[in-house]
């Protein structure tokens, strides 16, 4: 039903309109613009420099409208997203003007068979009196903020016919709208749905049960003993699908039958204890179909530059990836906007809970009328695009609102505008208005951090959150990745400035980051001379450092209800970032490293710290970790691998551990002897798959520097 | 325009409906009933017992509607408030079914002159499942949850016409509403004022300024350089007032030009400072027409038991005692429920900004579907009476209701409805969803904290808060009042049961409040042997307990910006209370010492503790604390009178104090020397008003108990 011609697309450019190019829908038209230009692999070395003399040019796309009319019917032109804000012309007419991206545009183009399409998109939004070159440009529009430039992701404005594009036809059997509802029993035992639909004709309504048999049939349907949708690692995620039929026009949707609330943390209401009395925390422990589930997995950002580009194969190769390393949630952080639906219908396929930011982060957007209209706008065609979506389980208005470097705050009324319309479109989802509130903790990004003094073992250790929802440890890209991307003669040594920079190894955020060559120095035996082992060190303290607080966190449970890293994926090659997934979707070390700290059933240790010298007593709290919804019972044989010999230190039995909790066993404490090792390994030996290792630094009892360090 | 002979009411009682007796409309038919019962004040002894009875008695207002007829007009019934649940019939038809005690409801009457009219009040809502006699059987109604019993409210449950209801006639020239909103420009320069009116004839409007003088005429009036509304202590209160005429009907009504946000407090943003990071607080900083004021005031409760009985005058008697103790801010707390129109319209005169808050309180309002839509009902028709309203300064979802208590948390949807609703009918107007949130502190509640081992002093210099909303010092009444509602024989030796207990001394929060005979025990250096002696004792600590804790919490600022104690006012005759005033408006000697604290410009002493033993390093930081708008400069001179001699400390010239800041001067530092005192008094010398002084509790080396106490 697409009845276009080819799209092309233009720049206007100030000196004049660009030749018309062929041009990607759904897609970016920067990226078609590039291509005609010949601009080569955004990726490469500095190639994304080139995108900025575009950036302030209007564009337009161009199509004929090529449909074969009907008696009886009408015919809409409907676009799905455009990337900002638009003009649609109708053979020199303009039929829609409209600012935001995420809510759709309609028009009836009815006998206008052969009219030449043509969709003006203006330039970026920028607030006028906005430093040039900042994100903060971006805090008077309803657009992702991230393509302004962040820490991890390059200044690259985007924008165009991001979401599909079509004629339909529509006669009185086309069903405008047919959405699920339903309410659980408290026990979940009963479910009782009911079908809104919008047609001018009856709506014949059929629901099949997961495994594809008829569960039920009309507006109205009761479900005794319903199969319920289980996030990953609880249970199925059970899909029950309907279609819904007039005689000229049918379609169809799913429903996953379940219930999340946010309630409160284990013993979170006993804080504060003492006058003068603060409020308490805000829940962040989920309580999935009357359970509550440890929240494990990442913060999802825009997984490619050119989002318009990004299908269904690109989220489920993603989310497959995450369904596997045992994630059962992925924030996905409002600086990236909202995905794409078929990135929410592989979630609910997969079990894979969504936390949905809006599209605010770390800007004051003040509630300016012309603002707080778009955002309306934009807002409740979010809610209402999603609400069916079983995997959505919470609504938040934005990253880091309530912070310094935001400055919004509870009075802010962009949020309480959200609020209001989560609560009157959703209002049974959960909803918070912004990521950290009160309880809940963002940070370290780093292994270690100079301020404090402490590494990233420490740092968790200390804490005290209902919610770690962003926290990172840098690593590096592999090294064969970084050979496509960086020209060979910049490969090694590696220098301050140019691609490496460029691609965030240094000056991201504060001069050292992401690569931070002061910490892999300080745990370096020896000089880092090559790029694999640059790569090495940084890729070991990620993967310890991740290990050590997804660990952390787990044993901190059930005060503590979420682990969420940042980030997940990355939107282009980069040299070093604390993402888990190096672009487009090839696993980093630390992604297994992630893996492994999430096993439902997992022996773990708790290491005071990363680093230890000769002499120094070492000790570890030893744990079973449970968060499945079964029994689980390990017998658990601690040792330590030091210079290629291993030292038995104990054995424990867990004994059985329910559904859902941890047991501590003992501290098993050992003086480290003298060794010539820049490292040692704590093996946790188990049965199955609940086995586990800490690679930690070793020194002798001089101290560092001693030239023994070696490649990983 | 009243057309009612007067209103008789009667009780339906298990045995059948009373007799007849007069009732007060505006009023309380428990109070009516006693009347006729002959049960006496229920001030007095035990006599509120007697009450208990007639809990869940069901009550039926009758009157005869009395209206002379006018061709044309039509005639209405207005009941402006009904306390709680009730029908309305009309010679036996029942034209009204209600719930909820903050919404006038209206009835056409035209033709039914002579008429019957009865209300028919149902019993006090009660949830099925909540325990007998407490107050969670309050937390699925929108009824002020203190009348089911509170630590310093007796059980006593009070319905009925509290409001007014009259008979009106309109015609097409009656003004159904008329309601001023305004912009102010940013710098307050410029107000652009729109009438709002609902009326079938044209309305002529007529904006007079606070002088008289005619200052626009229309639905839309500019102002320039308006005289703006500013609060006590900070400029004069000015309202501009209106008349809305047609032919046939005029109303008026007043507007207080003036901007009120929060902001966030100063040095707020730089916390928290380490990883993982938390939110910055919520801002409770107070900005009256963009200049940061200090809020100093109380917390308002209802001013009698039967609230429907309180009038202009009794709220003008309190509320002018606030103007004069130089308060600013009063938060009605949520469980007294809402003032009637005439608090606010004093509040408007005398500059005293009012916090609001929706008639939730210390429960867990579950959002079940009816409570929901009573709340939604209700809390509009709170909004829309109040928000012309200049005093009206924020609203606030409801009293302690993130706490273990109360168990509501962020998610809680009665609390979502309410932020909606400030937003969609009063969207310029601060909110919060209930006190304390993040920074905020509330409690403690004596002068000596058994827990910590802390003395207020203690307490409130160790607290950091951004808003100390409330914090109380218990004080008992004068021994006149006591003896008006204590019969003789129980004045003395203070039982702990009977009276004393009903009226608070005992048994209200935990066995010893409030009159804390074990604190006053620790600082009394003998018996306390005579009913003046305890009242002595215990006024002696709430007087310089308060005087500490808003000191301090001014001495806080500007970090602190709040500072309001618990509590201003009382519903009754208490033995031992922390309100300031006693019942109905009698100033207890701690509402002196407020007022002293609360001077605009004033000498100041931070004082470690309260209790000094000799041969202690006595010492204290002197500070001049100006919240005043004007520059303030004070000579201090530092003494100290111990058993009759004085003995000079210190001299400080403050130099000059900006408006609105606080500025440390020297420490003084002193051995305490042998005496044979109970007390000392710091006194710090300054021009006019601005002296102060404080009477500590003194020892000798060996401690207390030395019998050297003497009657204050």
């Amino acid at each position: 039903m697409k009845y276009f011609q080819e799209w092309q697309a233009r720049a206007m450019t100030p000196e004049g309109p660009s030749a018309w190019f062929p041009a990607c829908v759904p897609g970016n038209v920067q990226y078609d613009y590039a291509r005609m230009m010949g601009w080569g692999d955004i990726n490469f070395g500095d190639n994304v420099e080139a995108f900025r003399a575009a950036e302030d040019y209007a564009w337009e796309y161009r199509a004929s409208l090529r449909f074969g009319e009907e008696e009886g019917k009408r015919y809409f032109l409907v676009l799905e997203g455009v990337d900002y804000r638009f003009d649609v012309f109708l053979d020199g007419e303009k039929i829609i003007s409209h600012e935001g991206m995420f809510s759709r545009v309609e028009a009836d183009v009815t006998g206008r068979r052969g009219g030449e399409l043509v969709v003006r998109v203006h330039p970026h939004p920028k607030r006028a009196d906005a430093p040039e070159g900042t994100r903060d440009q971006a805090d008077q529009s309803v657009k992702p903020p991230v393509c302004y430039g962040w820490d991890w992701h390059p200044r690259m404005l985007v924008s165009g016919l991001w979401r599909d594009a079509w004629v339909e036809s529509r006669d009185a059997g086309y069903i405008r709208r047919c959405e699920a509802f339903y309410t659980l029993s408290e026990d979940c035992s009963r479910a009782d749905i009911r079908f809104e639909t919008e047609c001018d004709e009856p709506v014949e309504i059929t629901l099949f049960d997961p495994d594809g048999n008829v569960a039920g049939r009309g507006a109205r349907i009761a479900l005794d003993h319903p199969r319920l949708w289980w996030c990953n690692g609880q249970g199925e995620p059970a899909l029950y699908r309907y279609t819904a039929r007039t005689a000229s026009h049918e379609t169809a949707g799913t429903v996953g039958l379940r219930r999340i609330r946010l309630v409160m943390n284990e013993g979170a209401w006993k804080e504060p204890s003492s006058f003068p009395k603060g409020r308490s925390s805000a829940p962040m422990q989920i309580e999935l179909n009357g359970r509550r589930v440890f929240a494990k997995g990442s913060n999802w950002v825009n997984p490619d530059i050119f989002g318009g580009l990004v299908d269904e194969a690109r989220y489920e190769a993603l989310l497959t990836l995450a369904r596997d390393a045992h994630m059962n949630l992925l924030r996905c952080w409002g600086g990236s906007g909202v995905n794409k639906p078929a990135f929410y219908d592989v979630c609910d396929k997969l079990g894979i809970m969504v936390w949905v930011e809006f599209p605010l982060a770390c800007n004051n957007y003040r509630g300016t009328e012309h603002y707080l209209s778009v955002l309306e706008q934009e807002a409740a065609a979010i809610i209402r695009d999603l609400r069916s979506h079983a995997s959505v389980a919470l609504w938040c208005g934005g990253n880091e609102l309530f912070n310094s470097w935001s400055g919004m705050t509870d009075q802010s009324l962009p949020l309480r505008l959200i609020n209001k319309l989560c609560y009157e479109l959703d209002r049974d989802r959960p909803f918070i208005m912004t990521s950290p509130i009160s309880g809940m903790g963002h940070g370290g990004y780093v292994f270690y951090d100079g301020d404090s003094g402490l590494d990233v073992f420490q740092v968790f250790q200390r804490a005290h959150c209902t919610a770690y929802t962003e926290f990172g440890v840098p690593g590096m890209s592999d090294a064969d990745i970084l050979k496509e991307f960086i020209p060979e003669n910049a490969l090694f040594p590696i220098a301050r400035d140019g691609v490496w920079r460029l691609h965030h190894a240094f000056g991201a955020w504060g001069e050292e980051r992401w690569l931070c060559l002061d910490v892999l120095a300080r745990y370096a035996p020896g000089e880092l001379d090559s790029l694999e082992a640059v790569a090495g060190m940084s890729q070991w303290l990620q993967c310890e450092g991740y290990k050590a607080a997804f660990e952390e966190a787990r044993r901190q449970a059930p005060y503590c209800a979420m682990a969420l890293n940042w980030c997940y994926c990355e939107p282009w090659k980069t040299a070093v970032n604390n993402s888990l997934i190096a672009y487009p979707a090839r696993p980093k070390r630390a992604y297994e490293a992630v893996k492994a700290a999430l096993r439902p059933v997992m022996a773990s240790a708790r290491i005071p710290r990363f680093d230890w010298r000769a002499g120094d007593r070492f000790s570890a709290e030893i744990w079973l970790l449970n968060d499945s919804p079964c029994e689980a019972r390990e017998p658990v044989s601690v040792s330590i691998e030091l210079d290629g010999k291993e030292y038995f230190l104990l054995d424990w039995d867990s004994g059985v551990v329910p559904p859902g909790e941890n047991r501590i066993g003992p501290t098993v404490n050992w003086i480290l002897p003298d060794a010539s090792a820049s490292r040692f390994t704590l093996r946790l030996r188990a049965s199955g798959e609940a086995s586990s290792e800490y690679t930690l630094c070793y020194r002798d009892a001089k101290g560092a520097g001693s030239g023994r360090w070696m490649n990983m």
